[in-house]
């Protein structure tokens, strides 16, 4: 690593000329052809028939707390979104145009995020109705298309927007492009984690707190309408797997496309600037594709089948067509590169090959993780089997095997994901700056497959809704409730490898993302001054070296923040879904006819409680994804920071597969009981089982899925703070001050957010009596 | 970082004159004493009473079993122990002497943790019997006595025949004494490894499958003579808890001397070599008196409290003690110091405040780890109070709120001890070298007081028995069972903090032992021929910095192997104790005389079942510590190799403490119900908090001990092959073989072991058959 790293020619010097330009503009259309697509789907959903008036009105219910929730939501974040771009113009940036920009486009990413999760949502809750009333009316292919293009919208509205917002910073900014894209991908990264985790306690307040009651406590089905908890488990599939999960991807998305152009910029020069944006573009494509040739044929086994062959032919064509758009675009050698340095113009390889190569690891991993992932989670596969046998010896030995399945699987996928980043890593042959433009284009190339992979994760909920809306209205039965059953249970498969695909990108962004804050700490360090540098001691030329000891303090306390998000999101789920249980034991109390249909519950109640809940929750973990970095930065200094991203992204990785992958296992091991096995419903086995399902919810739904933006809002708030962590290294006072707020302000919300428990839930024998009255009564 | 960064004069010039190897024999010879006491306290446990024919009975029963199933492993490990030092010679080494040297003294680590192991149970089985004869007879004083002395053999086999060992290696290698202990921390590390893994799996096959047919089946209580796990049961807690904990103490202990000393010499040359002998000397001291202060009182509000009278007592005298020792035998500055380099003579800083520093710092950490860690599993503290409050809303919210509490308590053990190191590292203002020598020193700040922790943690397993043979027997009511209840839970705290601290060393150790391995890999690197620094690219000068992308998947596979190391221990437990049950229930079928007393259970059957299991199912674990981090060495490099300890040791702090305070926190919230709150023994809660437990048995006794000889065992065979992976650096045939055979054999073990669950536990209806048939017979 002798020489400069990562050295750009002058920035400025870069202009998008003649055919550059053109390429960038077609792009941006492509861009908003996606959203025209999205546009027709919306039409065509809406078009189709809503069923009876009951459907309706559940719907509706349904309707009106999910956009409650997410006005509320958005209401409650407006403060960072004001707030965040003026604490961004204090940071360094090489000039006032770019510090504006860049808080500018924090605003933009921010939006995006918004508008993307909630326009998901938006069709979702419009969709399930209508998916719900085909069922009933047309049969399997009809409803099985609305619930697809209902997820289409999703799809397109995520690549679109995100191909939008890197296209315009490219167009204005050139070659400051990267600098103001940092802001749009911390915009887009740190909504998306609130509304994750935010969505994610909602769902699951709502979810766990319904069974506990509904299932365990008073023997009632899932979805019946007594249960005073039903719409609010409705709402939070939206608002949760459906908003939160379509703005998690958006965020992945764009934060990967920031990567790979502020690496191409130095790696490839101008094409560099552009070929990141062809392959998303091609993505776009080859996922309308993708989504329009979706339809069920006559001869297929399950929905899955379906969905696959949608999958894998947008995979195979956007193999084909970016492989051509390289040989098109760009030139057989290094030093046919334009505005290239010296160093990367000398080198002796193929940048076309190196380009393809790359995005077919990013295309070979995505498949990979769709096929491992459905391997351990899927109903007849034999891991999700043993946990099904394991239900006969009870909730202990189902909890224990979910544990060890979930453990393994996450080291395989960790392991894949590694192999793909080593892949690319090679592909530099050498050149660390080559390797890492390699592995960011492995994840551009994972991308393409990303409009496809939300429509399909988008199904879920559509599909899970729709049966809840039939079992509630009872006015779906025979034919069209099988249809619906087959239906949520293929969306179960789909969110599982959507998890999947989701943390790989967290993973390749974060590895490309390293190389920009080298390229940050050693600008620093060039302008150092002499008090810096002796304050820096033995760090004052860049080094990351996990062999001193303060760096792997770092590395420590990074693996250590994954465990605390992760512990933080369960124990708020626990909380919330407490303040749920003791709500609809009070109506069930207070309303005797509930049980016989005679009285109403009230399912307003229990929408705000999770509503209120979630949004109180979600602060602390938010706090600390944001304030952690600042405070190990500026405590300990840039290495143990670099290291602290390190241990954040490999533990991270672990805990994201192992929490969802443990979750989807011990819900499809609750399936595989509830399709006869090992006594079917009603049986010690399936008690056990729905325990297991139980501990998993929160899990697979709120703690796991929100690691993936949790490693991006980390990494991009170091890569922002990294030229002043080193630039003040001589400052004592300022770092202390900092990192007394810093700390202050994660403890103290950690503190209030149990002291909140205790006074909802107070220790002893009075809540002991309160709470246990109802079930006795 | 600049210049040599761990260079020592030439190791041979190293002479050991006057002063300094006087003090060397009075290391050895206080060892001695150490083991003389040992002999001392068996005599007089020996002497006490063993009571009624039935009790003395039922411990034969149990003796005879430990010993079979110590026997047996041993023979196991032979093959080991003789092949590991032929491997281990053909390793570079620096003379013919040393590599020798190196074979030999693995051999005596190993042998030495072996009987560290077997003397720590042997006495245990005995003392057992004595201590429910006591409790019989004399009362809470007496058998208390006898319980702690019992311990304080294990204690002193630990401290003596670690201290002896050491010692005796500086005394015949002198300057090469490092690289000679290298192989005594190996053996030691390796066996103690395979003794909690082994122990551990044993000691929870039985646990886990005696309460599930026992307490969860037939409803009979713990230690129910009619249950045919009983006698498997009580093996298992001498065999995991005892053998397995004294092992691996004796390991931590080893490795944290060898660290110190490698260290030692390097940062301040001869006195290096000695002050770290000087510590654990003191250690022994007071460990001494601890043992014999710690009786207890008249005022004493339970047992707990004479133990940390016990303990804080000689950690305060320590204290003071080193502090003397540390001005009696260091000079007052770096110059005066003996054979150190120009570079470290040139420091301006005082060696005794900084040895003083280090030491007072681990004995701190020791504190706050035992302090820490009872906030967190005593049974009236918030976290297992509220633990048992979820108790009310089912097994489900057990689960999830025991696994919030451990996550979060690993945090802040994981923060308490990356500020031990960070505070260490302090104290080398910049030098590295100083800075990783006041790392190891605190390590044996520490481990001062390990004595007493093996002393207090054997404890909890003879308690354990003690209440076994007095509920088998039924000879022993009223206030003598009082009084055993009383030391069984004064057992399960101390055995919690016993794990803090053995995870500490762990990580103090491996953090240290960074030093030697950057002092190996850039020895080499100074050696290497032109093809091999061609081969290494960037890697040429040292460098594990993290922002590489190889480093990263290194670091990546590192925390992989955690995660995987976990599940595939905790999926031998589950294996395991299914096969126990299998056996209970078929003893029950086939002599139903055995409910009613009519018929004797045949327990023998059961002990072989958890031998013969244990022992096939360690090999897998044990295979994955020794040959992943060959692999990626010879894969991916040193730099990776490097990173994959970090990773290692990042998220194996973590996970280790999770599952051992998850585990202790959800037992304790069962004993919690069973004093009678949320409705108590036999209520709803009860058996939600029993499926807690059971849950929390192989986190906190297989998978969560034994990460800490993983770690240990890891880095050390990172360290012996370091040499060899960068001189190999350029040949590709070697490396490519290396690789396959390692993966080849850590894949196929892991396939095989799950074939072999798949012959006992065939998938489909014949088995659920089989095992459902006598539940419902």
């Amino acid at each position: 690593m002798s020489g400069p790293y990562l050295s750009a020619a002058d920035p400025t010097a870069v202009t998008l000329s003649g055919g550059h330009l053109t390429i960038v503009v077609v792009v941006a259309a492509v861009a908003l052809l996606a959203l025209a697509v999205a546009g027709g789907l919306v039409r065509e959903v809406l078009a189709a028939g809503q069923g009876t008036e009951r459907m309706q009105n559940i719907a509706k219910a349904v309707q009106e707390g999910a956009a409650a929730y997410l006005t509320r939501q958005f209401r409650t974040l407006v403060l960072f979104v004001v707030l965040i771009p003026f604490l961004l113009l204090l940071l360094p940036a090489d000039t006032t145009g770019v510090a504006i920009g860049r808080s500018l486009f924090f605003v933009v990413g921010a939006l995006f995020s918004a508008l993307t999760g909630f326009m998901g949502m938006w069709l979702a809750v419009r969709g399930n109705v209508r998916v719900a009333a085909a069922a009933r009316q047309s049969g399997e292919k009809a409803a099985m298309r609305i619930a697809f293009r209902t997820g289409g919208v999703a799809g397109m509205f995520t690549v679109g927007l995100g191909l939008l917002g890197a296209a315009v910073v490219v167009l204005i900014y050139k070659g400051d492009a990267p600098a103001v894209l940092e802001g749009f991908g911390f915009g887009a990264a740190l909504l998306a984690m609130f509304m994750r985790v935010g969505g994610g306690i909602f769902t699951k307040a709502a979810d766990v707190g319904a069974d506990l009651v509904g299932k365990v406590e008073k023997g009632i089905p899932e979805d019946d309408p007594r249960n005073a908890a039903t719409i609010a488990d409705n709402v939070g599939d939206n608002v949760g797997d459906c908003a939160g999960m379509a703005a998690d991807l958006f965020e992945s998305y764009a934060v990967m496309l920031v990567a790979s152009l502020i690496l191409g910029k130095i790696a490839f020069g101008t094409e560099g600037l552009v070929f990141p944006l062809i392959v998303p573009m091609v993505g776009v494509i080859t996922a309308i594709i993708g989504i329009f040739t979706t339809s069920p044929r006559s001869g297929d086994r399950s929905g899955m089948t379906a969905i696959n062959r949608g999958f894998f032919i947008s995979a195979a064509i956007s193999a084909v067509l970016v492989a051509v758009a390289a040989y098109l675009y760009l030139p057989g050698s290094f030093a046919e590169l334009t505005d290239v340095s010296p160093a990367i113009a000398a080198l002796d390889s193929d940048p076309r090959l190196i380009a393809i190569g790359a995005v077919l690891i990013g295309l070979v991993l995505a498949s990979a993780i769709q096929i491992l992932t459905g391997y351990f989670t899927e109903t007849h596969r034999r891991p999700v089997r043993e946990i099904g046998e394991s239900s006969l010896t009870g909730p202990a030995t189902v909890i224990l095997s979910g544990i060890s399945v979930g453990l393994e699987s996450a080291v395989y996928s960790a392991l894949l994901i590694g192999g793909a980043v080593y892949g690319a890593f090679l592909l530099g042959f050498g050149n660390v700056t080559v390797a890492l433009f390699a592995v960011a284009l492995a994840g551009t190339g994972l991308l393409t497959t990303v409009g496809v992979i939300v429509s399909m994760d988008t199904f879920g909920p559509v599909s899970d809704n729709a049966q809840g809306i039939a079992e509630m209205s009872g006015d779906v039965e025979g034919e069209g409730a099988r249809v619906l059953t087959n239906l949520d249970a293929v969306g179960n498969t789909t969110k599982a490898i959507t998890k999947g695909i989701a943390i790989a990108t967290a993973v390749l962004a974060a590895t490309a993302l390293f190389g920009s804050f080298r390229t940050a700490v050693e600008t620093e360090l060039g302008r150092a001054s002499e008090s810096v540098r002796e304050a820096l001691g033995s760090f004052s030329t860049f080094s990351l070296s996990v062999d001193s000891p303060n760096t792997l303090v770092g590395l420590v306390v990074g693996a250590a923040v994954v465990f605390l998000f992760s512990g933080l999101a369960i124990m708020a789920v626990g909380r919330a879904a407490g303040r749920v249980v003791l709500e609809v034991r009070d109506q069930f109390r207070r309303k005797p006819g509930i049980m016989d249909g005679t009285e109403q519950p009230e399912y307003g109640r229990v929408v705000d409680i999770c509503t209120r809940d979630s949004l109180r929750e979600l602060a602390t973990p938010g706090l600390l994804a944001v304030l952690t970095p600042i405070a190990v930065g500026f405590a300990l200094g840039y290495a143990p920071l670099g290291a602290y991203l390190a241990g954040a992204i490999a533990t991270g990785t672990l805990m994201a597969v192992f929490l969802a992958n443990s979750g989807g296992a011990w819900d499809n091991a609750k399936k595989l009981v509830e399709d006869g096995h090992h006594g079917g419903k009603g049986s010690e086995a399936h008690s056990a089982t729905i325990i297991g399902d139980t501990v998993g919810d929160p899990f697979k739904d709120t703690a796991g899925p929100a690691i993936n933006p949790l490693i991006k809002v980390m990494n991009l708030v170091a890569l922002l703070i990294a030229p002043a962590v080193v630039a003040n290294a001589d400052n004592v006072a300022l770092r202390i001050g900092i990192t007394v707020v810093a700390v202050g302000i994660v403890v103290g919300a950690i503190v209030f957010s149990k002291r909140q428990s205790a006074n909802v839930a107070p220790a002893g024998n009075s809540r002991q009596e309160r709470t246990r009255e109802p079930v006795g009564g």
